[in-house]
């Protein structure tokens, strides 16, 4: 092992990005040099790290020379755009867009789940989508007991997906609803204060959006269960920082109940809730600023004997991205 | 017909028994004497009415004599303290309390749906729990099509589903959050604003809350499908009135999406969701302070055949309770 590496992260001031630089430092990664990189508005912002102050720096195409690590929390354009110089550097990026994602030769890593994935790289790996690493981490363990053969999934997702405009965006409507006014929309589609947005993301064709078929396509992928079937229903909710998962999911044998409980309390990175303040569920609220999915309200599905529902809340920012990513890193060193 | 009927409303003061009062004004039910009952502490208030005032008094055994309806928007202890006395007295009771939803001999009624199962009754006549009401106006053209098998249903149920209190409660949360203050709650288990909280009503031994085990039950007795089977996830969210509701719901065949279009555009009480303001979908912003079930996100289900997956917000005050209320009026008169 090096004594510390060379850790960039691109789209450092953003709401992910700065949550990956806290997260480096929570983890103890040893860091050697932290470069942190965003687009030329954000030049000269400074972030804290280790108790130093780093000056953030605009990206181009050289700015990944004696990289070891890229963390990346931009667009999927901008991803597109630096990722080959990211890896004639000779770095890894691991990328937080969703650019790469269902590439070939491009490992897609939970690490509690497929770490092993993402020791197979050609110096890019992608971080899965918010909804489907919470989803994920909280059928992971059951997935082990009887291959999942299908989920139906309804998100309540907030607001931090859609980063700091987003977070803005709900905040100065619940000022403006305070003060009688009319809320203002510009982020979202719709007023989101006091209000549910059943759409995110863009239509696909079949009516599911690119944010729904990402639990199908990249479960499949994460799971190594190519014909899995998975229908979702993203809707954005009035929470700031949890996404929270109703989960019907069916495997290919019945797993009780108990069984199943069992099998998430032994899961790395999952937090059971039978009882917790007298509830058997997690709220959004409690589960923000912290690294764990919780997972309550494990029922027999009344409509299939082989099915379980779930229900199951995580930090957007940390688990569903940053730390994830951090995580990954944390894989390879 | 008669030239108008007596009226009674039990439970005048609370949310859904103002929007009787109101409904019955919009409906044009022929009202011959409006009589506003409630408890001892409501005596005295005053509510419109067809331009006249009218003062509540204190509801008691002897209040119905006279009556030829009694609509009930009181919990489940005081209707049934005086579903006998209403009996006793000749008038109908309309009940939207589920103290007598599951009982024999009680029809449980949407109109547009069961309006038949109506004209067979003792005296009492239930009121479906209002997300059962909007979930199943907006299947209920499908299941014309061809039977439902099963429902999986994950709810995004208002506020106001609590009542005055729970209106209140999210609203002066509001205001304490922009105030940068801590919200109190007594109402909802947890804080509500910014938070979504899944679990509404009474465990009933299956780890399925009460409120829950209303969207399988009742569905059996509205659709006469005895084996149908939900499941049902029941989530608080901090929305003012309206409730939406993500629906998978199984069919004996397939049925296609613009099968399913058609059969909803066609059906009393629904508003299909194709294009509005650009849109495929309703948000219970739209559909607050107006009596249609809106419908969108019309989709296959991709983890069976048979199977369509949608969307749809109704006003839990006014069709979820009080509006179907008075539709029932209508078709008894």
């Amino acid at each position: 092992m090096k004594n510390g590496y060379n850790i960039a992260v691109l789209g450092a001031t953003g709401v992910v990005g700065r949550q990956m630089i806290d997260a480096l430092e929570e983890y103890k990664i040893p860091v050697a040099k932290l470069v942190l990189l965003a687009s030329a508005s954000s030049e000269g912002k400074k972030s804290p790290f280790n108790g130093k102050e780093i000056t953030v720096k605009k990206a181009d195409e050289n700015s990944f020379n004696g990289m070891d690590f890229v963390l990346g929390a931009v667009e999927n354009a901008q991803a597109k755009y630096f990722a080959p110089h990211i890896v004639k550097s000779g770095a890894v990026f691991i990328d937080n867009s969703s650019a790469f994602r269902m590439d070939d030769g491009v490992p897609l890593v939970i690490p509690e789940i497929n770490g092993e994935d993402a020791k197979t790289n050609s110096g890019i790996i992608s971080n899965p989508n918010c909804s489907t690493i919470i989803t994920l981490m909280a059928i992971a363990g059951l997935a082990a007991l009887s291959p999942v053969k299908s989920i139906i999934a309804s998100t309540y997702q907030a607001v931090s997906g859609a980063g700091k405009k987003g977070l803005e965006e709900l905040e100065s409507q619940i000022a403006a609803l305070s003060e009688g006014e009319k809320p203002v929309y510009s982020t979202f589609p719709h007023q989101i204060a006091m209000n549910v947005i059943p759409f995110i993301g863009k239509d696909t064709g079949n009516a599911y959006t690119s944010e729904e078929m990402k639990l199908q396509n990249e479960s499949r992928k994460i799971l190594h269960l190519p014909a899995l079937k998975a229908s979702c229903t993203c809707v954005r909710v009035p929470v700031m920082r949890s996404h929270s998962i109703s989960v019907a999911v069916r495997f290919e044998r019945k797993i009780t109940v108990s069984e199943a409980q069992k099998a998430i309390r032994d899961f790395p990175g999952c937090r059971l809730i039978e009882d917790y303040e007298g509830r058997c569920y997690p709220t959004p609220l409690d589960t923000s600023n912290q690294d764990l999915v919780w997972i309550g309200r494990i029922r027999e599905d009344l409509t299939d004997e082989n099915g379980l529902l779930l229900w199951c809340c995580g930090d957007q920012v940390r688990k569903g991205a940053a730390v994830n990513a951090v995580q990954i890193l944390q894989l390879l060193i």
